[in-house]
């Protein structure tokens, strides 16, 4: 068995970890770190991980790191590229923070305030979308795990980029995050009663996820892509949508951009499109790391709405890290994380 | 004091219009009418509308139509325009429904099906946005209530649109609603277990609210105005959100536009233009009248994305209805309406 | 107009006060306190409260005594005691915290770990359950408003102990509240995400209401009374429940129970008992003052169910802090807190 | 492998045996029949499903028995009793609905209304609480899986009424309830507006899991037991507890009890007991198979409180029913329902 080690344990995409790699036949959960919660069991830290006989939570600097065979890291963006500078060279790692997803380090720095404290490293890095880069990942030492805004509107946008089937400008991504996605530190925003029954954009015009998605739709169009991006909180736990707003190419319709993605994810296990008139919702995926699409034409001419689901904390975070786990180990791409979703 | 019939009184609009109405010190509420519920006290029907000595529920071909002054009509859309083409001459009316919405008959054919059954009255109607249509609303026998997602939509849009600062071309709306404006009636889609936890997109590409949102448009632009509009539900019981993208027309910033609208609604009591940097969510207009938007420059050149919010129920239809009778009645326009929101 | 200062306005009761103060034709909104806060405008703070007027927050030691005529306390348990004991002595005070809802200093140190540092004004302090101590509150110049879950619960309660109808040894009160009663402090514990999906028992065996309804039960039953109390947390903003399990004097039947319930409140407006089969939900209450009553016979001989509701932030805390300067100040006892309930 | 046939499977707990035995590696979804819905593909009733080969809905008579090995039957109550006495006899059978739940045809008549129509079948029925019937569920042929109530307040209250560490007089099971147990067809009072934001209890009184209740307590007991129960409604998809209140048997204490329930259920896989101190909450359970049970020391003498929680789509029905029938099927208990549980 594979003897993984979770970085950042005490968070909810470390805790999804954990549900999944249970029952991952071939893994065994061998450490999970956590800074404030070190010396604790993890399940003090999340109860319903209790009875497993998890290793308690330590330190990073108290790991063995001989006894371990891959990494998940799950530490915060920004404090992780130097651990991951600093781990034995021999370890396989997936990092599911955003220190790594930029490639250019001048981009790096604008959006994040500093300079790229591993930039030799960053060259050797794979961006984990794994639909898109399974012989990248399969060699990788370090897999970029994608956030779970450019997962959830690249899978659509990145085929009809590529076949020239929608104009690369004026793409407007109007996208929609379950509350898990902010985490588990405790802020005043996302108390519980400043989130059910109300709805609110955020970060609006300036999100992070931003250039990642740009760079992206960048390579797969051949040239510069500004989309407009804009994220809302909506008072769920898990699930996201994006809903997008795109020009046709002339002479295309939607019944063809819904064919090219029918036909570039017809052997995906993870992706799916759906039939013309059904548009997928986010509780169509919840729980599992399915993607599913849909295509609608609009009224104006040559424009095309197109919706996207996954559940944020597995396709768009922990469920496409086990799947890069898995490439990169040379095992089934599915295993462990085979689950049908969960409704309601 | 007015003696109000309030026509549909066991769906969500009807009790919210007896909730405000309560209160209202120019108003006693005279009648109610339900079909299937007729014979009913409203507090069987509404138990937290027990204790305030409300009439019971009748039948519309029981009322006594001379003990009434005014009528609310919050019948299903397409049985509505028989029953106020049949009232009394005398009688004025705020119909909450479509029916009267759309001033062109060929278009309500279009989009509803069926030619409109009372042409004649259509022509003598007011649409009810109130702040842009106080003559008409005074004047008016019968108020056309705008629908939510216009009424959401168009408060935004149409002072810039009149100052030309927008493009009429390529606007996209990406609305957000809460699940009270799927009514009272039992559905499976509208069940706890399939909306909570979840969010979909519905009516893609073909949602009644879509010509009424353009008539409008049109009037304000001068020419014919093609818009994408999406509507998505949100697992909560009210508000509405409309995310708008639009291009601004040459030399022209999101500061001009904010300013813009701030000029246009500064003595308006009912609508409110957030700070540069501060984005309104629903939260903040629950159960009040209020609209509150927020204008926020985008990374690509010339766009703006702008977020409008209300209570979908109250400006979105009970509140806005009771705004325009203040108004056909000759009283302060915000009597009995002047609720602070809810929070949390 | 009288001119009221709140303390503490920065949490949900604060706000809750400033709601409905809003629309009370007596009262003037002369000052608001917030310690870490201060400075800021109340908007900024709460926005949907902006648009008013309202005087910014400043700290406590800032304020102008002599400039207001009473003044709502709405600071964290602990803190209050001293603040209040160190007010001009002509202002009339509202505290909503439980400093001075004990009587006996004793008690009050077992449950709170540490002396109450004002026992010579706790002996003046009326406790505002209103409808049982009208008298009391009028007189008064501080009152203590009483906790949610004890409202909820002695409403209920007292007409049938003081009644010998039911027995004062077994009963159990097993209590659901909504999670803004936990406050507006950033915890782990109320994210969104830790309390949507899922419902909970907390302080089980030992919360601090506990002592509250046990010395006013103590004085309606004449002898000492110990309950069972367990109060749960449901994934809503608002409402409470108490479900109370009762044994019945021989002879008394549930309808007995209802019947004397019904006599009692007969003439309180914000108390009401629901009829034969009708069991009240907290929807029945939302955003109103209400609280309602239903009795239930159980198969067990001699066992009745109970069930009460309010709102955990009005007749819980701030819509009956009003009611009690409504009595302090001699206006209708339901001046600015007449508000029917808001559904959906 | 097992061919396995689901009858009534457009229901929530047809589509959740669906989900987790899409993931037993014994077991192959032969068939799957729904009475209104037949002839459509299970994609279109339960757009989570689609992509998994899974067979076309029929109705029941089409069935053809010879291709079956084994038969969930999720059918409504009532309906069932006649379906599974007309099975070929050689078709072991869970049966899901509450038909063969009452051993006593009497008391089934004073609780459903009508005669049972299959009494001789009765006799040869094992009632599926696992943990305390193995040996009957292994030989039978019809298993009764229990209500979700009863599995959620038997698990605690057998092993202490066996030792005789509570009395049986006088337990108070206080129950709450996610929607999801409400059934997915279209009623008012479970759509989301009539239920989100608040809380009620329902079936005061009468609630037919209770005779079952008290049926297994009394075998446990060896007299008759009544008790007070009391079940509401959360607003959350999933989730059950039962929060009980017992009077202890002379000089035993909490921690007793507790003890009592760790030794009986150590070996028990899907049974937990939470150290002193800790109170478990629904979301540690959400989604698994598990039942985790608290016991805390009320301040009154001899009194105890129970929390205990589960699933009531898993434990409480289909995860249950797949217990059952690995241990009908010489399988693993486990196997296919060792999921750990999801959260957030």
């Amino acid at each position: 068995k594979i003897r993984v080690g979770i970085l950042g344990a005490s968070g909810y995409t470390g805790a999804e970890l954990v549900r999944m790699l249970l029952r991952h036949p071939n893994v065994e959960i061998a450490a999970l770190t956590a800074e404030r919660q070190a010396g604790k069991p993890m399940a003090e830290v999340f109860p319903h991980l209790g009875g497993y006989g998890l290793p308690d939570l330590v330190k990073i600097e108290e790991l063995k790191w001989d006894g371990l065979d891959f990494i998940f890291c799950a530490l915060p963006h920004g404090t992780t590229q130097e651990v991951i500078a600093g781990l034995p060279s021999g370890l396989k790692v997936v990092d599911l923070s955003a220190d790594f997803r930029l490639s250019d380090p001048a981009e790096y720095a604008t959006w994040y305030g500093h300079e790229h404290r591993a930039v030799d490293l960053q060259k050797e890095v794979a961006y984990g979308l794994t639909e898109f880069n399974r012989q990248g990942v399969r060699k990788a030492r370090v897999v970029a795990n994608p956030g779970c805004y450019p997962t959830c509107s690249l899978l659509p946008l990145l085929p009809l980029l590529m076949e020239n089937q929608i104009e690369p400008g004026g793409i407007v991504i109007d996208a929609k995050s379950g509350v898990s996605g902010a985490g588990r530190d405790a802020k005043q925003a996302n108390l519980f009663t400043e989130v059910s029954e109300g709805f609110n954009a955020y970060g609006v015009g300036h999100h992070r996820h931003m250039p990642e998605i740009e760079q992206e739709l960048r390579l797969a169009a051949g040239r510069p892509v500004t989309v407009s991006f804009t994220p809302h909180l909506v008072p769920m736990n898990r699930g996201m949508m994006a809903t997008i707003y795109v020009r046709m190419a002339d002479g295309v319709t939607a019944d063809d951009l819904r064919a090219t993605l029918a036909a570039r994810y017809a052997d995906e296990p993870f992706v799916g499109v759906t039939p013309a008139g059904v548009v997928p919702a986010t509780r169509h995926v919840r729980a599992s790391n399915h993607n599913l699409i849909g295509v609608v034409a609009d009224r104006a001419p040559r424009s095309a709405i197109i919706v996207s689901v996954i559940d944020n904390l597995v396709k768009g975070a922990s469920g496409q890290a086990i799947q890069n786990m898995n490439v990169m180990m040379g095992l089934g791409e599915t295993t462990g994380i085979d689950q049908a979703p969960l409704f309601p």
